[in-house]
């Protein structure tokens, strides 16, 4: 058996335990716990009087709230939230790491783009949607090409419809639409669609085809009106006679071996546990570098999930207009999020706190992890895409559904989530590869997990080697050389706007 | 050929067109058009100096920007909008109608259900997941039912999964989750699931089971926790065991006579055009007079297409107490408009305003239409579900889709949805039956719309008479005698809630 303790910055006054263990376990020289102690939980290394602080990644997750004995269990009703880092004053550039992890690759297998965009790891074809109001239609259509159409064409590996629940019966001049147009504006131009998306309209909506498209892929080539035809046949017939068309052109798309630099991933976690920042994220984070210095772009976002950090993140911004944006986004949801009268500690899940996450502080700290050493080169509002290669904030709700479509839209054409507690989760525009923090995880979910980071929380693999191999999975999963396990049982979340304006 | 133009209440300075009509047509004694008049559009019948009131219904829409000839054709641009009626000087009580349109039957052939509740109108299998991580394993298991499993049970209609964008990365503590989360606790109870209703959770969401179900629906019986099996294989297996289970009980179930008291319908109008208020909407109302002096519960819905014309709901609220609660749900709505930085003014689309619609005070009085001249019994906020039988005025947004699903989650079991421009809006766990508000429309969409209200227009049917046949087949639909177009070709919206708190 490998460690009992995990303990991360020389500073922290307490330490996770590697399994459960009952009172009296003895978990290093001179520490015994009082109570027992479920996985992942803290346990204090040092008597902490009341008001003292909780120290873990070398950052205080809060105050205790009464005094802590030496060996005591700290759960999260012990601890007082601090307040958030300034937004006001934090120093921008102070900490631009340069010599980033050497990757074992610096190309892979993709299908490129005429626009000089990024490549696609997935050969789709997708359809975006005006409005919610032609969805059910559509779903049928799907069906349809799906069945008689796509085996004809052996090149292009699915048809995907973009259906959301925006379009109509929303404020659509509301200063916030901006956010969930864009969204769709930007699904348009996906990589993995290459350029050939179909686009569903109804005809009476709020967001026109105007609105959602480049005045010149707005053409009878690209677009189905419902109410431009003669009822129900004959918009299935419309639908499937374009569908044909597309994939026609599609199927000829081929892989070819395109630099790493036309590579766009994006990072996320959910349903994290206190090993999520010592095993997943981590592991995520030096791949991430290897990727960086192989001149790919990394995504990662979940404001909520940064904004405790938000400090060490502005030391990474390259220059004073990324830290400014930085700062801009977080104030954003601060204030958003006040608007609904509640604030960044509405962030963690039940699902959290029992796998030892006491609140958003120690939360964050694991979820920033996953962003690795990398200079951060740019910082985007929600479903915007990047002007920049290397690594990226990309400002997004927490949420799993919603920031896997924000940062579709942004272009990502691969995901890497890393799991504590296990979710299902996948994604049907792009490649999802699921990454757990412990053992128990992979142990119980063998055909829903895809990479076990857990052997570095027992000691039986680093860091390093964890990420190297999340690496080269990266690489063979965008070349298409692997599918995931979302991708093999076809598990896909739905697309999720993020729509902070009013509807109608 | 019919009427050539409708003018409504005697005191309008306006009409509208049946039909396009060129400059120099005649549409009345002394009326001659002196531009290009779209179908539906509103022509001066008198002039109207600047800042002079443009009078429809008996109301004023708004106020003429500029002087306006007899015979002008008035469009959008040219009103300005009036101040919204208070809502703190209405009276309530003074219009409280007794004679209503005497109903042809009083029973329908329903499925009862245990608990007193409304009797269903379709027998179906509902599953209800606590959150989206769930819906990529649930919509292949919802395949793998329906081809492997309903085909043994003749007597379900169909299974249907309540997926959602809910549950987790979301302020479940804001105090505006009470809505998101009450109309999910209310479809586990819809009277077309028949107290079977499975439920598909995760684990670690922030939508507990505690807080979804009532303690006694809470056993295993009903539960399936993909954190609780053993994988995607087991997870399927447990998701198929139940179904297989609820399906045999469901199976048992039998269509009786029920008096119309058991019956809970709603109403809804979308994609509205001018005719809309005089034809589809009225006819409606008409049918919802004759359920309501059967006994029926009625609702209808939209308040930012109830709002300019509150004052007339309010003298038809039964008494003070609902009332205030309609005032309430109105200034609610206001403030929530408000932080989103929109008015009301928000609500009309481009086809409502190409459908003769100026703006959101013609769009209401057309929208209120459609609720008759019933009393107004009870007044809900969104999924709330009834306490009262009768006339109900069910708060939600207009948005069609957000609309149908807080219909479906006050208990609503039939929807009757009335389009002028044209929509195939489908719900999954209720039919709905569309009427259309003008003859080009069932001329274009045979095969999508239920009820042609256009022969009103023309003068060749009164609203009696098209009131009493959606009376007919509102009855036949609901008795499973007939199946609506959506049904016949399974076209059905997503379910989508309505979330005003922020998500994180």
């Amino acid at each position: 058996m490998g460690n009992r303790y995990i303990k991360i910055n020389e500073n922290d006054n307490v330490a996770i335990t590697v399994n459960a263990i009952s009172a009296g376990t003895m978990i290093m020289e001179g520490i015994v716990a009082n109570q027992d102690i479920p996985q992942g939980h803290k346990i204090a290394l040092y008597p902490i009087p009341e008001g003292g602080a909780i120290v873990r990644y070398g950052v205080t997750l809060g105050y205790a709230k009464q005094p802590i004995e030496k060996g005591d269990w700290i759960n999260e009703h012990m601890l007082e939230l601090p307040i958030p880092p300034s937004l006001d004053e934090m120093k921008f550039g102070t900490n631009l790491v340069t010599d980033l992890p050497e990757p074992p690759a610096r190309t892979f297998m993709g299908y490129p783009n005429p626009d000089g965009g990024y490549g696609g790891t997935r050969n789709i074809l997708g359809i975006v949607t005006t409005v919610q109001c032609v969805t059910g239609v559509l779903n049928n259509a799907v069906k349809r090409i799906k069945k008689e159409l796509l085996p004809k064409y052996p090149n292009v590996d699915d048809v995907v419809a973009i259906n959301h629940a925006y379009g109509c019966g929303v404020a659509i001049n509301a200063p916030e639409a901006v956010i969930p147009i864009r969204m769709l504006q930007n699904m348009v131009k996906h990589p993995n669609f290459g350029g050939e998306t179909m686009i569903i309209s109804l005809g009476c909506e709020k967001l026109t085809l105007e609105m959602l498209l480049d005045e010149e892929y707005n053409i009878q080539e690209n677009v189905v009106t419902f109410q431009n035809e003669m009822g129900h046949v004959a918009i299935m017939e419309a639908i499937m006679n374009m569908a044909e068309n597309k994939l026609k052109k599609l199927n000829k798309r081929v892989r070819v071996e395109l630099p790493l630099s036309q590579l766009c991933i994006g990072l996320q976690c959910g349903g994290s546990d206190a090993f999520s920042g010592v095993t997943a994220n981590p592991s995520a984070g030096y791949a991430a570098d290897m990727l960086v210095n192989a001149g790919a772009t990394v995504m990662f976002s979940e404001v909520t999930e940064v904004r405790d950090g938000v400090h060490i993140i502005a030391e990474r911004c390259v220059n004073e207009e990324v830290g400014k944006k930085l700062a801009d986004e977080m104030k954003w949801y601060d204030q958003y999020l006040n608007n609904g009268q509640v604030d960044r500690s509405a962030n963690p899940t039940p699902g959290n706190k029992e796998g030892g996450l006491s609140n958003i502080v120690e939360k964050a700290m694991g979820s920033i992890a996953k962003s690795g050493a990398s200079p951060i080169v740019e910082v985007l509002s929600p479903g915007e895409r990047p002007t920049k290669k290397g690594m990226i904030f990309a400002a997004t709700p927490a949420s799993d559904f919603v920031c896997g479509s924000c940062q579709l839209s942004s272009g990502m054409t691969l995901q890497v989530f890393m799991t504590g507690r296990g979710t299902p989760y996948g994604l049907e525009a792009a490649p999802v590869i699921k990454v757990c923090s412990r053992d128990d995880m992979i142990n119980m979910w063998q055909d829903l997990i895809d990479v076990n980071a857990g052997p570095i929380a027992t000691g039986e693999a680093t860091i390093q080697e964890i990420g190297t191999l999340l690496f080269n999975e990266i690489i063979d999963v965008a070349s298409g050389r692997k599918h995931t396990f979302a991708e093999q049982y076809e598990i896909y979340n739905d697309f999720t706007l993020f729509n902070p304006a009013p509807i109608t």
